[in-house]
């Protein structure tokens, strides 16, 4: 069951995970080849990737031997992997902190409405904390109570954490990173108002989030990875339209390690902590004496954001019930990295009594 | 294994629960005789109390029938039942979500800073989403950075639910109540401000929930549980001193069918949340002319809102290090319902590098 890992910098964890859909809450954890072509069960190495991420060092080259064997077409019972098999790669999880690194969403928000951006926000991540009882699956539906919620996407960069003891700084923490993966954070805009007015944070505008099919260790990023941020852009494509073409690196004013840390400096962050980058976002550009955004956006919020900036009001609405969002990352190779999240707007069909 | 259920009212379910450290991070699931004495391992019906929230209506009839058992000296391999053993009942949760349920402490907290409590707050539950990766046991430290966070504790009742489908009503969403416990829902008084001036809720200044020796269902509770409160009074005990003998039920303005609701409106709520009241508070009386608050309190911030009420300043400190709280509340028959949550302040000591 268990192997020597053979890898040649012994240093490095290179593989990539997925959570198929068996009926359970939990599922069963596979490993994906690097190509998202082929799977493999991970059975007697580990069934759920919350025991793997509870037993990382011990298991994890296991894992990595089954992906090196998968990669090289020698695993014996591999089959053609299927993103619409998958759940999240961690159907649940004990912690999902969201930050809000990238400053440029917070700029534009604030300056539709007119108001500063506190000076605080560059020196400290804001972060909220957020459900995680019941994540859905890059193609399941995002079911919602109504359209009149303000339905908006949030394509986002996220990691899986090992433990981070309490008090750990922004170098120590990065360490703990264990998995990347990209979130859709869906958002209910038109309940965000009242429920930040009141202090406590988000609670029902923000309903479950969605993950890419696929999680991979920073290391199989390559040179994407570079000082706790992923160096690759982020594809929003909103009803077959493509309207975000974000670059996730350069602007993230918070790397992961910094994120991290922000939520353990009172506490420790246990195995299995999902933290989140917000809202990829890229800074406008000066353009034939007009401000102009060719990166395009990766929530409606910011549309709306500029469009108010530009013209006084927002012309874009937020999301009808069939309308699609679909979020992906192309590596250096032009090759997806974590398969894409693909999802309808779905209304809520009350149980039947 | 599993055994017919021979309880009178079949629909009853009775049963005291516990979890042993083990070393594991989920510990062993132990049922409790109700006058906490005896224990005894439930290995063979669940290991973990998250494997039993999972299965419910399958695993509960086998637990309730080694409660009996064991509460009629007939359990085979019973021992004493040691609180010092314990982890949290769930020591890690998919979920934990805090209303503010006892009005009273929010306008003793309002008045102090002479503040209106907004009208919304008596319509509907304020409630944040907390972290839920690191719960402490009952007699675990409480490990804290800085006694300058100013260290306060909150007594609580708490509920951990069962699958509550999004949309639920009040009353749907009472059922869907497994277990009750107590919760001491440590707060770092000074990093709240700066925190809630965000609006994106509390991240740094809550620190690790600490929770009961046991969990034991509704029906458990008898006539002390009535539409959704616990008639019963929690006694909070604060370096040997009682400072707290608070009413659970009738100020209890929100039920946790209606808590559970505010956090479903949006979202599944999914097996092994957990929903807590906030501080129980009652409100004060007249008294020669004077306001008098004879029940005491739940957390030192109502203590030092009482003092600046009465004398313009606060003049009780929060907690240092060394600092003992014991949070317990006591049956209908005058026996400890759920065993005592017994911890001592305790300052971080950094892991060597």
């Amino acid at each position: 069951m268990f192997k020597m890992n053979l890898s040649k910098d012994a240093k490095e964890t290179h593989v990539k995970l997925a959570t198929y859909k068996d009926g359970s809450r939990d599922g069963q954890l596979v490993v994906v080849s690097r190509d998202l072509s082929m799977a493999h069960y991970a059975t007697g190495v580990a069934s759920r990737l919350q025991q793997a991420l509870d037993d990382w060092n011990f298991i994890s080259p296991s894992l990595q031997d089954l992906y090196e064997g998968l990669n090289q077409g020698k695993a014996r019972h591999a089959f053609p992997f299927d993103p619409r098999m998958c759940m999240a790669p961690l159907p649940r999880a004990y912690q999902w902190a969201d930050g809000s690194a990238y400053l440029n969403h917070v700029e534009l928000v604030r300056a539709a409405r007119q108001s500063e951006v506190p000076q605080s926000y560059y020196t400290e991540p804001l972060m909220y904390q957020g459900g995680s009882d019941d994540f859905l699956g890059p193609m399941d539906d995002v079911v919602c109570v109504s359209e009149d919620h303000g339905i908006d996407f949030e394509a986002e960069v996220v990691v899986i954490t090992g433990d981070v003891p309490m008090g750990s700084d922004a170098d120590s923490a990065l360490e703990g990173v264990r998995l990347v993966m990209l979130a859709n954070d869906v958002s209910l805009r038109h309940l965000i108002p009242p429920e930040l007015a009141k202090g406590f944070g988000f609670l029902q505008s923000k309903p479950a989030t969605a993950f890419s099919p696929v999680a991979v260790t920073p290391d199989e990023l390559g040179e994407a990875w570079q000082q706790g941020r992923v160096h690759l852009t982020l594809q929003s494509t909103w009803n077959g339209r493509k309207v975000g073409m974000c670059e996730a690196g350069p602007e993230m004013r918070f790397h992961f390690g910094q994120l991290i840390a922000h939520v353990c400096k009172t506490r420790n962050v246990r195995a299995g902590s999902i933290v989140g980058s917000g809202t990829v976002s890229n800074q406008g550009v000066e353009h034939n004496g007009r401000k102009d955004w060719p990166k395009g956006y990766s929530c409606i919020a910011e549309k709306r954001a500029i469009e108010t900036i530009l013209d006084g009001k927002p012309s874009t609405e937020f999301m009808k019930f069939g309308d699609t969002i679909r979020i992906e990352m192309k590596g250096l190779d032009g090759m997806s990295v974590f398969g894409a999240i693909d999802q309808t707007i779905a209304p809520l069909v009350p149980a039947a009594k």
